[in-house]
């Protein structure tokens, strides 16, 4: 198992460079470390200080750096669904699609990097890993993806059960799945009843997004105003994805207080104006990301004998959070996301009798 | 016709305070601008000095501001594809899901911004549309959807056309592509013959991109190393979709020498530090963006009675830059991004005779 670590931010507050220090620390305490950049520029590698490939190499001990590139992975996933679709289709029609003519389409950047971390987190090889992404509502959507996908399945599982376009679609579905989520066989599983190893997947993904000691995302951000809007607003939008916010990073700080105002009840770890090319005294500041993300407050928590669930949504006020339950479901929307809670059995399918929203938490009564 | 204008640039760099400063520019210019912010935090806003609503209004002369929600952009559309649904399928299955309740999957916020892009860009009120996105690989997968989306038609379209289950996905496609792609009537076209309004409108799209006078990005950067690197990344990404990039603003300079050299043939504006709350200085500076745009290099030149084809490909060097001919056309991969070239028909399915690469050019030979 290996933890999971994430930095969220307006672009230009350091992220990567706190990114970098962060996987310096940990490889000197001894974890096997990988540092994967979803930035496909040169910048990445300079940042670090070496050139980088598309596989994992060793740039110090126990430290290995990866650049994604979704062109290569998407390559290669072909490859796969390929195979896949011979064993699996009468009449395989992708046959004829070679995997280096294919181009990269919007979302695949995100669901390609994302199936990554899930290998890379499968094969035991690394401790840790941190994942130096966009930092933003896209990386957001990503580590969303295995509640989303979940949802989505749920929601029309019923719909393509009872049609026989349904049935038809079944194979295309696991097939286009396939192409960015590799090494899974979907011999056997079926779209109509996801029992099997794509269920599996996307439970194991909830559960580690939504656990603290396995994955967490931490906030950069300067004394520049729009800096802490944003990474107040992202802190926020992280919850709706149940994701952990474990702390904030104050780089190139002029005073705290300010900051950690905004971000009560998070620990600021406090980072001056650095000197380029010294990595010790940034590394030495930095807190341990894994324990203390889990004294940091959980995006939700149900209390079925109380009959009450409670999100966390910091950073909003009362008119940005909306409540509905139009469907099956209750759906928080916030912050340009929207939530639906699978509620344990007691409470689901029940109406909504109140809901108060108090010092950052939406508490809703069944 | 309006002027479609955007900024890429590593995040930091001031690239909304560019964007704000240039439609604040061409508004005082007497043109109706409207300024699209992606961000759905509240930065945006801020920077702009008013908060914004999800519907463009007028916040200043000639000046109208709109930031995009994609949760509120997936349900309106949502409606839509149900309309449609109702008109055009036997037996709709999405009639029971409701707009307030989907999540919003990776890809959806650029699918659904370029969407929201083209419907103002066809109102006929705007004469030009600044659009604030992220400025990064992102704004061009999305920017390179027409391209895109076009080649998988052409190329899986024959696959479909020939199989039984092609014949049963093709509405289930169309209805899927409805969501991102709002007033446009599907009924009576067809995937396996994609004739009538959605190819032409791909085919407007890709146009569109391709011409300098009604679309132009401007690279913006620092003179900060890492900035340059992404900058000079971007622009050859840029050319990869058939975007022009009409030149460079240099923010906060400190000395332009260095970036005119990384830039050249472009035309570098150096703008210093700017005073907060002052934005005439910025807004005399910046350039005629649509003019200089046009004496840009253009990103591809096919010359048939030479059999020639010039790609323009600054900013990478010549092994970071693939040819292929796998498919039935000529694949060119640089920037973590594929393009498949749709020759002319003199010179499609020809074999390559020859290919090199010189001064930032990829000349390919039949």
């Amino acid at each position: 198992m290996a933890f999971i670590l994430t930095f969220l931010g307006k672009g230009g507050t350091g992220r990567t460079t706190i990114a970098i220090a962060a996987a310096k620390k940990l490889a000197n305490q001894g974890k096997r470390v990988l540092l994967l950049g979803q930035d496909s520029s040169p910048a990445f590698g300079a940042a670090l200080g070496t050139a980088l490939s598309l596989d994992p190499q060793e740039i110090s001990p126990n430290l290995y750096a990866v650049q994604l590139q979704t062109a290569t992975l998407l390559e290669r996933s072909w490859e796969e669904v390929k195979k896949l679709e011979a064993q699996y289709l009468r009449t395989p029609f992708f046959k004829e699609v070679f995997g280096q003519e294919l181009s990269v389409l919007p979302g695949m950047d995100t669901a390609l990097a994302l199936n990554a971390i899930r290998e890379y987190e499968s094969s035991g090889k690394y401790d840790a890993i941190v994942y130096d992404g966009s930092g933003d509502q896209a990386t957001l959507r990503m580590l969303g993806l295995p509640e989303t996908i979940s949802w989505y399945i749920r929601r029309f599982r019923k719909l393509f059960v009872e049609s026989d376009l349904g049935k038809a679609l079944s194979p295309v579905i696991q097939l286009a799945a396939s192409t960015v989520l590799t090494n899974v066989s979907f011999v056997g599983d079926n779209f109509a009843q996801p029992t099997g190893q794509v269920n599996d997947l996307l439970e194991q993904g909830k559960q580690v997004v939504a656990n603290p000691q396995r994955m967490a995302a931490y906030l950069v951000t300067t004394n520049d105003p729009a800096a802490i809007a944003t990474a107040q607003y992202l802190w926020g939008s992280a919850q709706q994805i149940g994701l952990t916010v474990g702390g904030v990073i104050l780089n190139r700080a002029s005073g705290a207080d300010e900051v950690t105002t905004a971000f009560d009840p998070l620990l600021v770890t406090t980072i001056p104006i650095q000197s380029v090319n010294d990595w010790q005294p940034l590394i030495d500041v930095l807190p341990n990301f894994q324990d203390q993300a889990s004294q940091a407050p959980r995006p939700i928590a149900v209390n079925v004998s109380e009959r009450k669930v409670s999100l966390f949504l910091p950073g909003f006020d009362k008119k940005q959070v909306k409540l509905t339950q139009s469907g099956p479901e209750i759906t928080i929307e916030a912050g340009d996301q929207r939530r639906n809670v699978d509620l344990p059995p007691q409470l689901r399918g029940q109406p909504v009798k109140g809901a108060k929203f108090q010092d950052g938490y939406l508490i809703i009564s069944f």
